[in-house]
């Protein structure tokens, strides 16, 4: 069943595989009459794109977005906004001797144990290719937020923390480094560890932190749709995701209630923000904060057990040219998910009033 | 915006504020012919009951069920399932001097700015009472679920932890403890640590977690209605989540993809399980487990400061009967929200053959 | 799969059975803070209701609404309003002779066929009784749009119909008749063609027309939620509805483009209003006005060939009380269905707008 | 609000301007494995193409498909099918003179008042050349229909009919005439009518009807997604349609229920069909037949009186090429509309067993 949309006042639907001939997506319920600044949605393509640094791949990915719909002499008129990447890099004979092969831990079994019929071809579908239509929608949907300033960063490789906890970074320094780490003191050690591991062949996943001021309070339709659900689902729908949290999350639990109740300052700001921002589903002005968990990207160069499609045994060598983290540049898809959602729920409070 | 809908092929729909007349929803989209066990309904909402022991609030809840609708002669009849929860215990004049308070940490404050008018009786529609109608859903969705075994258990308390892993846990036995703790050795120092806290008049957060068998590979919508996307937001929509994790999730985040990477097995079982029974968003047959992060109960039996409607800082009283911790009453809602999850998955899975 | 809701910003979701404990619903996504007129929901449920003349069964129905939720001290909290009705003059021995005996041209044998298991008491679900719902959820939906006037009445019976077009008609008078007929002159005839028919055991169909005014321009989301489709949809899903048309529709086809096409004058204003108020499926401001075609009740009292669950055939015998006409109390029905869509697409529309 | 997809489980989201870069759509929620046939897509899309014949406008479209995903080495992999249509033949000089003029019932002045900003250029999204991707989406849809057959044909051309009613037309032969009019002895006056109109720059509606065999018992949802609401409503959103009746309809209201009810014979057939294959929402087994109404082309070849888009009146010119009706070319898209509708309720189907 359809499930390729996000998303109910403001919906992307996306497509693509990896190895098509193109990947895209359709925006619907964008309002009209926003002057469209496409340099920034690039340059968010660009903050995504492989080949950026010695922490990711040297694989070329066309992400130049083509805008087929919805804007007119750079303004957007209502209708689908929609726009396609196409695939140029296609190296789809890398990948033959994958045509019957499952690797561990990515999606081939799975997509075939649904499908029965797949594109084995880099992932199909499930490549991380597919991340690039979400940064483009995510950086449109940001151009209605004009009060909203979403910031995400590494906040965590492996086990090594940024010494701070995510309320007090300050990330506005993060694009000079590679990694978009926030601490310049313990940056050298995150960066040692991925270079060690990729050195190696190997992988590593971590944290990004996310922090979003400026939303008002009111935004988030309880009781399913809540704030906070909606970012859980947009993150963790995110390749290699696998945790999310927010305000105390895992990591306070220790503090009881009487610590962690954010109380009232006069005026309706709170003492502290253990809540991160969102009171019963609904955001309450504060700074958003989240984390998200990722685990290490799948794809290693080192031999691995694994099995045919027939079931039999076979070994998995080592080949292609992959990403020793996934972290750098899921900064810009974490911040896209979040401004996808926040556009939606800023436009699903408009109906609340008469 | 309307936002008290969650699933897609079958679909709940709930409604009722603490206080007002009643609670209940509208499960639609069950398949018909199917037996239904009223009396399995019954002994979950028991389960997620107030006043099962000395962890939980003696307030007594009405939580006998009234079905509406599409049930004939025992059966499903394919339409509607509507159910009922009368509110019978209701002493709204205790609530009088919360009209224009805001307690910290409740939702009281953004509903007020969310929705300017609102109902401030025992926290109205932000109350946990809401989720009587989720254990009935839950457990009434379960009964599609033949093959599937859903046992969640609390797995942390504070930061007091089960010393297993959440895939080592045998969950059996939990039922005989009032805490559903599934480690006998380390069962009396987290009821120690929650009645200090009780006695103390505060709270405390902590853990809970879920194992799923018997789901065959295949289930989960890629690339937005991925399998832990919608587990994920079904388990922060539950009152007092902050976090959800699946499989390694934050807590491996040290160990590198060589060691994460679940490697098959012949046949198509795999030797570890990093990732939590689900890749790429989709089922794989292997055991389901995730974690999710509670807060603190915000009703404290401590003083407060907060605010008055108006802005002004006041104080808040310590009142009222309430549970030391959500835990142990938040486990059935936790299985009632993962079979609804699972029980339109399995539905869904079913539209992607010809 | 799910098929109980209806809109997309303001959702009504229904449920119950003719002959089960209640029916009722959840509208979800009211704006909060409006005050809410009950004495008027209950006068348009009134206007359904049976009983009400010789043209009417004299059936007795429990239409007496309970609010459950989301209004608080007279006022919508934008939580959802949940109201019910029980069933009370429930006979269901009268219908035992047809649990396993197909009706000719009502539900039975599709509910049958679709969902091999069905309440056959009153047609279950399919009973007509099922609009009081309608009618509940949309006398709320029309406390939204106070500038909105929607009138319906009935304009045709059987081939008799009224000797104007329906922009001519002024349906002030229509509730002093007990037909709902806008013109004195002809409706003797209409009736004494109803109670012809009615005498012989059999019933009539015919044609409702509605007006709406104070809509202003804007309304109706193109390409597929276009304000006509969703009141076409709205309309036909009307117990017995077989046609729709809007504005010329099936009824002015032998008029040209250059005789059909509404100029417009100075201001925005249209000279004619062929569109029925709405062009490309957004309202123009002019009045919208459309019709429905209703089959005769299929319940009459004549003796029909049918056959039974197994295939064989049977005759089904002439009993129980009903309506000759379903128009009169179509009526409600069908401003309670308009008003349902007009005030779904007045909230969409807020969200067009950043 | 996002409005441009239709269908639950086959969801067809659509996007593009007439004289934009591009227009194309995603179909998500189609199975795998299905071996697709993109000959017989094309000449689906053929039948659509303007030119065709003396009755088509002669201006050339680019209504070649391209397809971007979802199709692997001939098979359908359950991922969203994304298409494109380039547009080629684009002359946006030559609508110069409407950017600020409204064309009389055309949508100009209704997305103006929507949306503030608009592409004006050939009606930019309310252009009938958006009913390309619907034609593609359903030629595609149809290819699940394995034992469905949709066939549509002109019934009605102004107030000329068929002299046959839907029911008895055998539609055969309609392709080799340039009308797709199903009867040759009343072919040449419907087109002499046709052609008289277009010689006088004027335009004339009419009527499409449309047969469907094979849909077994079972398909549709009651009580708002009945088979007969959401074929309504999809046909109502294609462009100039006006009017949508089944079975009965506007046509057989004389008729009495002891002579519209279809009594059953032995085996579950009906000796008549006044029900056009619904009953209850839901299909019978039964040839659904249903008829849709257009009103004429609002471009003509005359002077209209008009406004500016400041309000004050001016002068259309008669310009452009355009068809005298839109019948001929609606054909394939009745049916395209017809088989997304079917596949949609036929997934649907799936989930309502366990």
């Amino acid at each position: 069943m359809a499930g390729n949309t996000i998303g109910k006042a403001l919906q992307l639907t996306t497509f693509g595989e990896s190895h098509g001939p193109a990947l895209g997506g359709i925006l619907d319920g964008f309002p009209a009459g926003i002057e469209l600044d496409l340099e920034a949605v690039q340059k968010e393509l660009d903050r995504r794109r492989p080949g950026q640094s010695q922490l990711t791949t040297p694989r070329k990915e066309s992400d130049r977005i083509e805008i087929l719909s919805g804007i007119f002499e750079g303004r957007s008129t209502g209708t689908p906004i929609a726009f396609l990447f196409r695939n140029e890099d296609k190296k789809s004979q890398d990948y033959e001797h994958l045509r019957d092969v499952f690797r561990p831990s990515h999606a081939d079994f799975t997509y075939s144990a649904k499908y029965g019929h797949r594109d084995h071809r880099g992932g199909g579908r499930s490549s991380a290719r597919e991340t690039v239509c979400r940064v483009a929608a995510g950086a449109i949907a940001r151009q209605l937020l004009k009060n909203v300033r979403i910031e995400a960063w590494v906040h965590q490789v492996g086990s090594h923390r940024v010494p701070f906890s995510v309320e007090e970074v300050n990330p506005t320094g993060i694009e000079e480094n590679e990694l978009r780490w926030p601490d310049p003191g313990s940056l050298s050690s995150a960066i040692e560890l991925i270079e060690r591991l990729r050195d190696e062949g190997d992988t590593i996943g971590g944290v990004i932190a996310c922090r979003i001021t400026g939303v008002p309070a009111g935004w988030g339709e309880p009781v399913f749709d809540k704030l906070h659900s909606d970012l859980a689902s947009a993150m963790m729908s995110i390749n290699a995701a696998k945790g999310f949290d927010i305000g105390g999350g895992f990591d306070r639990l220790e503090l009881p209630g009487s610590i962690q109740n954010d109380a009232f300052e006069e005026g309706g700001g709170t003492r502290t923000n253990f809540s991160g921002g969102i009171q019963g589903g609904i955001s309450n002005g504060q700074p958003i904060y989240f984390r998200v968990a990722f685990k290490p990207i799948a794809t290693i160069k080192k031999e691995q057990d694994t099995i045919r499609a027939t079931g039999e045994p076979t070994i998995l060598e080592a080949k292609g040219r992959h990403d020793p983290t996934v972290l750098p540049r899921a900064v810009p898809i974490v911040e896209a998910m979040a401004a996808l959602v926040l556009a939606d729920h800023y436009l699903r409070q408009k109906t609340n009033m008469p």
